[in-house]
């Protein structure tokens, strides 16, 4: 047994070389023997091959889903069903600095009610950016029925850019839709309320109370709504809900269903009916059409008038210029689902069995002949439901949504109350298939299942219990998110994925292709304006700025240290951090926390991310990096401290700790120069193969070269200070030329881990 | 195409029956053909064969792993690494109310600093309750490195019970561990700091800045921790970091690493070298040995001193009474790992190759001898390192932390900078097998893998970097669990889990069948105390209370109803609403939300929960529930209706939206007869079944039966007001009993499912 140093520490890298070339053996457990073990069947193995991702491989799909009253968006991959990322939305969220840093607080606070934060969201409807009515996967929308707001999440980052809240609602669960050309982002109203600002008694609802559309306009090339451009129309008091937008033929018209329309205000605790009861009475309620094409036109034309500084088309307005019409529905329906090639609509009643498609083509024959059964107590026509139908079919008990497959005709509609998912032919009318899920589905999706290119190959159903399906983890159980291969003519449940974190409504998937995110920021970014910082630090330009009781400091992060190490303020003091990541490498990630504060960011690589404070009590504060980002990540450190007010300094000169000789440095400079050849065989290794043909390792050797640099920098530096016999400074600066040596390594031997595994071949040079 | 009555509505209750009874057919796309289309080996096929968990099936283990900056706990299942659950801990998080009832907030107050609300941690090690050395699987255990505190989850509800700030630390990262019999909980500190309160100038740093271990008592029976039984041994300013508890032959010590032992202060922003060059410098850092059970004796005994009100025994104390002691470990370590047999401590040092096996039973004797290499600038015996040794083995660059096996002296460390994990014997001291991972290991877990009963296995693999193992979303990564069998000589990657929130630390696996969580609380509880609730309600005894300027409101939810429906303020009300959910069926969770404010509370069954307000602009606000419980969700609604000062009611009659008529009455009741015959003949279906062989159909069959119940209760109320010829509260009367029979249907449906599904028998009766 013999005491190790630092060379022979480093000699392991040859020793881990040699052994993680060694390939592992083929298992003794044969497939049968795990089937036998695991009690699985054929169907089930089947079910795993087709949904497990291999280490390194790629889902096909990715889909983002509403995160409920968790306020996020959850994203996962279709088919492995493996969570990717909660995207912070409505809810601070530390992991991602939201909320913590003054850049996302910014954004959070355009979400103010009254003045107020509003620190959570109720999101149901997800709707990703479309560009001639196909998905482009540029931005992803995201609503708040509560209170009610509408998010823009931009996907080139994963980040939440903005927020706005409806200038005349005071709840809003249909939406968002977006237009084939994100031109409008549509909100629809859900509990009726004044639409001004204001107490109005429940006695005046049918006279006072009202719902509305609103379309928001969306400038998508700085990806951002205009509320200065965006209108409403405003609508009975019906409980307004799911939408869509029309497309192709039926493009500049917009379908929003209803229920209530019986306008029934509950009371149980007076000793009437509950809401449930009177609002499920009739046997129809109503869908409006909107003619949102037309509508814009009428507030350009100055036809509308302002409700809370809010362009508003009165609902005698939109009758007078024929953009507002109303078609019964089967009652209290959930979804309003467009066909690819907007002919159809379909809709189910939730308490009727049958699912309707109504046929645009009628249903403007009417319109343009005024052939309408009668108008609403508010003047608005209605037309004839059996003239308005192309088809109605029985489904099963409880449908709600509908989704469009690839192949022409075939549909899916979940099913609430019988657990179901019905496959069906909208044309011909009939029904093709039917699957039991777990249980009582709410939504369902398919693969860019609400676009005008469907892509069929995967459903899933979005269940609203999930009860015996999984390991028990109390009262509150996750949701369940069904994965079903719908590419055969029956259709297959594969996969059951548990949603650990809100309940989600509605989901939409991409192909990943279509997704091309960015894995740095440039340097010194606020990545909530995507702009470059006004208070960005480059290296070596760090700084402590005091204004009179305002002390902004401009700080870096980089493996493994955080400049300033020491922050020196007073008590009272407002401390402005500013903190740039330096890091060009993909997932080099740090954070920066203070202990016993509420400052915590998170900084990608390039990301400038700001905390303020007060530095109110007196004391000692240990800030450190809260991201694993490098061995010696527990040493990036530092000490803010704040000093009482009226403290007089005292002349005490600190002592070091431990006192380093010429014997320590030359120590370790010739572990240094040792350490040097080990990583220049390692370099040898790698440029001896066609690492060039691999981006993610010629990203890697960019690193390492960097590290490289940095490690020639300080060795200068030690040089320096051996040549004026400072062996304290020496004897650390070789220390830390060291440490750059080691992050060189790591990366080093990441890159040639890569290379084994993925088949590099030697090359001539 | 004829129209639908509720009737024919129905009747697709036997249609959906028929259609789900079909078995599904066996795909026609065989293992060969998946294998060949998705790209998968035969080493993929069995991964996913060892991975997969059919539907309604249950995984082997549960795993609680750190969220890191999330602030939260994540559940997931082994081997499918499915997560189950985010647990919401040190920040607010509204799908479970956290931080937003005012139950919660309570705890959260608990961990208050200085006055203030810290709405985030930055957890690291979870730990499980142990019994004899056992994990029992009663509580969860974890902390918050940046704050420093430690909170208490109840493992009956996965929900956190109690949070304690330390009262002498600034930041705390080596901890929680457990005593055998949990009878103590540790936390170590990291960064030195003034113990007491207030500032000191870092030239003092030798001096006045310190570090510390707390042992706090925990109450296993009431299931909280004991700040005033509770006390810590003050440390030198050396960064204190991992621990364990010894067990067996080691039980009454503790081991605490420790990095920095240089007690360097950095200052890069002044020219010096950085914290990471001087926390590095030294070959070897020192742990802690300390002899907790005769410091709770000590501190029995009056021999504590009191800082900050809490008891401490000081360094010159814990020296004089022989409960402390240094022993020089490999510098930089991260893992401190006692074996199941409590006789070996295993260590490694990052910047070492080598992973350090050091024996009890030789320090004791060295104790025991008073043979000592030295003492540390604060007086504290040093061990000597050789002397203390059982075996040292070269691991890999990088080693961190070692987990233990079933198999008699089996180990695996992770080791950091070559990305591997290194199987190896530390009894005989030799190295077994290496595996990659990606990339950049921390921590690693076996199954039970800290306890004196290790079960083997599974390893996880919880990995700092993911860069190219997933579909990209924007520069801030997932994290990577890496799924590895360990139960052959070779060990072989599963499965990779991204972690989609947070960065995990450390992570606990506890067999599944040790935990026994409830599915509903007792009716009208406060799940944070645990007791009954004070204001909790029964139903039928809803009721709003005013009391000066202050409202009390007593409300239930059920499905699908809010009561009150109605709730009436002034302008400037103090609000406090207490909701408690009446149902008792599994997965039966309630929301309440009221629009453009924070209240926002999960009411799993039987739970009250609490929302305080003021209410101080006058308006309109809907409430309603959060979550989809029912086909009448969107219909169980309310109005808060806050009118302003001074408001003067005008005598208004509200007219009725839709008014009923004896044809509409006797139309709902011939409905309901008919539904009812629906419902009899389902019922006839389970119970000619062997569905009491069901515990899960049990619960259901409760269910519908409860709801058949209120439509009984609900026919007799619709008769009623027939009898009196009021149509319109006869109409909605009986439009609520058929609600309760649409209730029933749905339960009896997925009682019928699960019996078709998991083999039910026909019976006689």
């Amino acid at each position: 047994m013999k005491f190790i140093s630092k060379k022979t520490g480093l000699a392991a890298l040859a020793f881990g070389i040699g052994l993680s070339a060694a390939a592992a053996a083929w298992s003794a457990e044969n497939l049968d023997a795990v089937m036998k073990r695991r009690g699985l069947t054929q169907k089930d193995v089947l079910a795993a091959a087709k949904t497990y991702v291999p280490t390194g491989k790629r889902d096909e799909f990715i889909v983002f889903s509403s995160g409920g009253q968790s306020g996020q968006v959850i994203v996962y991959g279709v088919p492995s069903m493996r969570i990717l990322k909660y995207i912070a939305v409505f809810t601070p969220e530390p992991w991602q600095g939201y909320g913590f840093d003054d850049e996302s607080k910014a954004v959070l606070a355009q979400g103010r009610i009254d003045g107020k934060d509003i620190l959570f969201g109720d999101n149901h409807h997800p709707a990703i950016s479309e560009t001639n009515g196909v998905y482009d996967g540029r931005y992803l929308f995201i609503n708040d029925k509560n209170n009610p707001r509408l998010a823009v999440i931009d996907l080139h980052d994963f980040e939440t850019k903005q927020m706005v809240v409806n200038p005349i609602m005071k709840s809003e669960h249909g939406g968002p839709f977006v237009t084939p050309n994100t031109d409008y982002v549509l909100q629809a109203a859900q509990y009726p309320a004044p639409l001004e600002k204001g107490y109005v008694p429940l006695e005046q609802f049918n006279e006072k109370y009202r719902g509305a559309v609103t379309y928001w306009k969306f400038d998508k090339k700085i990806g951002r709504l205009d509320p200065s451009q965006s209108f409403s129309v405003e609508l009975p008091p019906y409980s307004q809900d799911l939408s869509d937008f029309g497309k192709g033929p039926s493009d500049g018209w917009s379908f929003t269903n209803s229920f209530c329309s019986e306008r029934y205000v509950g009371g149980i605790e007076r000793g009437r009916p509950p809401f449930e009861a009177g609002c499920s009475q009739k046997d129809t309620d109503f869908f409006h059409m909107i003619n949102w094409k037309k509508a814009a036109e009428l507030v350009k034309a100055g036809k509308a008038k302002k409700v809370n500084g809010h362009d508003m088309i009165s609902i005698d307005t939109a009758v007078a210029e024929g953009i507002l019409y109303l078609v019964p529905e089967p009652k209290s329906p959930h979804g309003m689902d467009v066909s690819p090639d907007g002919k159809y609509m379909i809709v189910s009643g939730k308490l009727d069995s049958h699912t309707y498609v109504f046929s645009f083509e009628k249903m403007m024959n009417l319109i343009k002949a005024k052939d309408f059964a009668g108008k609403d107590p508010y003047g608005i026509p209605i037309l004839d439901l059996k003239k308005s139908l192309h088809t109605q079919v029985q489904v099963g008990l409880g449908p709600l949504h509908t989704q469009y497959d690839s192949k022409p005709c075939v549909v899916y509609t979940s099913i609430y109350v019988d657990s179901q998912v019905t496959k069906w032919d909208y044309c011909e009318g009939k029904v093709l298939d039917k699957i039991s899920i777990h249980y009582n589905i709410g939504h369902l999706m398919t693969m860019e299942g609400d676009s005008m290119t469907p892509q069929g190959k995967y459903l899933v159903s979005l269940n609203k219990l999930a009860i015996d399906r999984f390991n028990p983890v109390g009262p509150l159980h996750p949701q369940n998110h069904q994965l079903i291969d719908i590419s055969g003519d029956k259709m297959q449940l594969l996969y059951d994925m548990p949603v650990p974190l809100g309940e989600p409504h509605y989901a939409v998937a991409i192909s990943a292709d279509k997704l091309k995110p960015i894995v740095r920021y440039k340097s010194g970014w606020n990545s909530r304006t995507d702009k470059r910082h006004a208070h960005r630090t480059r290296p070596g330009k760090e700084k402590v700025v005091r204004d009179g009781n305002t002390v902004r400091v401009y700080g870096t992060t980089i493996r493994s240290h955080i400049t300033p190490e020491i922050i020196e303020v007073n008590e009272g003091d407002k401390v402005i951090i500013h903190m740039t990541n330096l890091e060009r490498a993909e997932d080099e990630t740090h954070g920066f926390a203070i202990s016993g504060t509420n400052v915590n960011l998170s900084l990608e690589p390039g990301k400038t991310a700001s905390a303020t404070f007060t530095a109110d009590v007196p004391g000692v504060y240990p800030y450190y990096c809260t991201e694993f980002c490098s061995a010696l990540h527990l040493e990036m450190q530092g000490y803010l401290l704040v000093k009482p007010k009226g403290y007089k300094e005292a002349a005490v000169k600190a002592t070091e700790g431990t006192v380093y000789t010429k014997a320590d440095y030359d120590k370790q400079h010739k572990t240094n120069v040792e350490t040097q050849g080990v990583i220049d065989s390692v370099v040898g290794y790698i440029t001896a193969r066609n690492y060039a043909d691999f981006p993610s390792v010629v990203a890697l050797v960019e690193d390492a070269t960097e590290q490289l640099n940095f490690a020639a920098d300080t060795k200068k530096k030690a040089e320096g200070f051996a040549a004026k016999e400072d062996w304290q400074n020496a004897t650390l600066w070789a220390g830390q030329w060291w440490q750059y040596q080691v992050k060189a390594a790591d990366i080093g031997l990441r890159a040639k881990t890569y290379l084994d595994q993925n088949g590099a071949k030697v090359i001539k040079k």
